[in-house]
């Protein structure tokens, strides 16, 4: 496996606790592809605008979509710099200090201008991977876009060049005056489970697919397995 | 209980889909509440930065905190513009159409200029809730601030009044034409779940607070249930 580092820029190089700065490929493309939804944000006159949006990867550029109308993403389309960030929530991490309580969490944040993508295949195969990446298998069991679907659909696409890493894992840090204090410390590992799919009133008669007859798997995992 | 509604700003007005906008300030802070994180976004130079942050709620106020040289929170401590994220995924939706596959979430976005916060008994008050927030009864069980800690903390202080939330939940939503198509729908419900403690090298022979002691239990639901 190729592992491409990234060069840091003034924007992505980390200014605190540098440790936790990655830049390697192989570990932002992992977060972006089991983090399933972003956060976009870009500048409207002048001001910050930030809003949750699904996203997916197809080798070094990023996707998010959206209706045609979507201001952000007609901004973006316009040449407006965007800002996105994901972030995975690995665990809570409780110190002896009341201030050094902390979260363990891989996140990555990249600065692009987007550009809009008007071939139907490269938007069909950017729509195909999201859905796959969320839930594997499921694109070839729905029915594909119609091209006037497609037509109200806007799609853009991010160079993945200026990106960086966050990463913190293990136990909390305290000061080594307070490690001595007589409160338990330590972390909490979280993870994000699905419960008992829930078909919809048109399902009824259709058994559930094998693909999906997995509850209570940790989505994490499953991502990591089928990657 | 009182559920005080905000009026949408152009802002915070839904354009698409405007009934899964919420504007009562109940709804927001419970959302706010229980979402261990947001994102925080801020224009530098006319360009977007988005970062992932904590954050916790007093009454109508969110309140944010970073070391003193935190580039976001200076920024908007000189009187930048914020916009803050907060989203909540409760689930993976599965329509027939591909292009309506979606995700059950709740989601608060804020407009809001902050402003910096200096007495030092609100910037405690502010970390308390914080902590407590994301695991009930935790602040009381470690070393509060010292003067020191305190000089070298921002905390940054956010109106609500310019803020909604967008909730969507349920089954999928196919067209009518789409029903009768043979692929399983539905909705997948996620939980975030914790697991077992892991107590670090200084907690030996420290047994394992009460509060602590609910492996595997949701998260959202332990929040709820604290309320």
């Amino acid at each position: 496996m190729t592992t491409k580092n990234l060069s840091p820029t003034d924007r992505t190089k980390l200014g605190r606790i540098p440790q936790r700065g990655v830049y390697d490929c192989e570990t932002i493309y992992q977060i972006l592809d089991e983090a399933p939804y972003c956060q976009l944000a870009v500048s409207l006159q002048g001001n910050p605008v930030v809003l949750p949006t699904m996203h997916t990867r197809i080798d070094n550029k990023l996707y998010i979509h959206g209706a045609k109308e979507n201001r952000l993403l007609n901004h973006i389309a316009q040449g407006a710099q965007a800002c996105i960030s994901a972030t995975l929530l690995d665990g809570l991490v409780l110190a002896k200090s009341g201030l050094h309580h902390s979260m363990n969490f891989r996140s990555v944040v990249i600065y692009s201008t987007g550009i809009e993508i008007t071939d139907p295949k490269l938007k069909t195969k950017a729509l195909e991977t999201l859905v796959n990446q969320i839930v594997p298998q499921r694109w070839n069991d729905s029915r594909p876009p119609t091209d006037a679907e497609l037509k109200v659909t806007k799609v853009i696409e991010f160079s993945l060049e200026e990106a960086s890493a966050k990463v913190r894992t293990g136990p909390p840090m305290d000061d080594k005056r307070d490690q001595e204090l007589p409160y338990w410390s330590g972390n909490i590992p979280l993870k994000l489970v699905w419960e008992t799919p829930v078909p919809d009133a048109t399902s009824d008669g259709i058994p559930l697919p094998a693909y999906l007859s997995r509850p209570h798997e940790s989505l994490g995992k499953k991502w990591q397995a089928s990657a």
